[in-house]
């Protein structure tokens, strides 16, 4: 990769470092995406993260072409980073293990409540490229829970499953961004909801399931 | 209100008809939500809805000032023709009723699948007009659901209650527009999930609530 250019200014006052290229796109990466915890992803600035960096703007472009790719890293940065702090206990049991992840869940949300609504229902909502990150995130969540779905339901329709399932994402993902923006119950009576909400709609779609906690 | 200026291009074709201002208002209402059972929001044209019309671009921006006003005009007006399509027979009982309601809303949003799609997911969905709009039409849907809960569920905490039925709009949508895509199971399917889903979320989450079918 191309060797970096320092900055011209000489006192920017940002402490500047050599890195190679990738823990530049890294450090970079990072950087946006503590910015996400507080910002909506239309407001993370390109020329705060260069002077964070102590790069010029120049630079970050170098790495990240376009305003739109350095945001969309960043995405994919975040989604890593919930997918990661959502991972089921295997050693806990179904019910435990189905707990314990929304608990992460919404801990991370609410942590992360600015950035968590603009993605989901902000503006920036609409780019495709970004629908489509979103989307695959929601798919990598219901192959998740659908590879867990064998030691919770026996005998499921796969295809009726699988379609409950992504609907029971949006219905968490709805029910968590009203709870962020209006509170109207408590965290754990939100937990206890989204718990129960998820063999309640699997188990219902088939009588003859039988649930093996 | 302004009279209208006849169109200026004598061989158009078009058939002109001197009409009131409200009704050349609902006529323009009218053809862009029929353009609307076959596009998108965002390709229903100003041009073919003038012409089919007779009248001029200028006449139907005096009745609507920009293209966003014709939109969300368009799409109030689906908004009603839905929510009156889905309006809840008092006749049947409970589960019935759910039923009935849920089958004209499988059937209206697959006779108008482009523009459903489009209208949830598509580029227009991202302006703020357009998302409060949508999001007004949920909370009708919400505020109907919950005047019907009586009925179905005593001893409700209703904060909960009323969260959990945002939460199941939103299950109801993103199954109904998957199934739309991709169709996984069958339209009969697809209704048998919806109606169950709605007791079997609103019922586990409160268990002294008592079922009155």
């Amino acid at each position: 990769m191309t060797k970096e250019h320092s900055v011209s200014k000489p006192d920017s006052g940002a402490k500047r470092t050599r890195l190679s290229p990738d823990e530049r796109r890294q450090q970079l990466i990072t950087l946006g995406a503590r910015m996400l915890r507080e910002r909506a992803l239309e407001d993370v600035s390109i020329s705060e993260i260069a002077e964070q960096a102590g790069i010029s703007r120049g630079l970050l472009f170098h790495y990240f072409p376009t305003k739109q790719d350095f945001h969309l890293a960043i995405v994919a940065h975040a989604n890593a980073q919930l997918l990661e702090r959502t991972t089921p206990d295997p050693n806990l049991d179904p019910f435990d293990m189905l707990r314990d992840s929304l608990e992460r869940y919404v801990d991370y949300v609410s942590e992360n409540r600015t950035s968590y609504l603009a993605l989901l229902r902000g503006p920036a909502s609409a780019s495709p490229e970004l629908v489509a990150m979103v989307d695959a995130h929601r798919h990598a969540q219901v192959d998740r829970i659908l590879s867990e779905a064998p030691r919770l339901v026996e005998n499921a329709d796969r295809p009726l499953l699988g379609l409950a399932v992504r609907g029971w994402i949006a219905f968490v993902e709805e029910t968590t961004l009203t709870w962020l923006r209006e509170a109207p119950i408590t965290r754990d009576a939100l937990v206890d909801m989204l718990v129960i909400s998820l063999p309640a709609l699997a188990l219902s779609q088939d009588p003859t399931a039988a649930l093996h906690p």
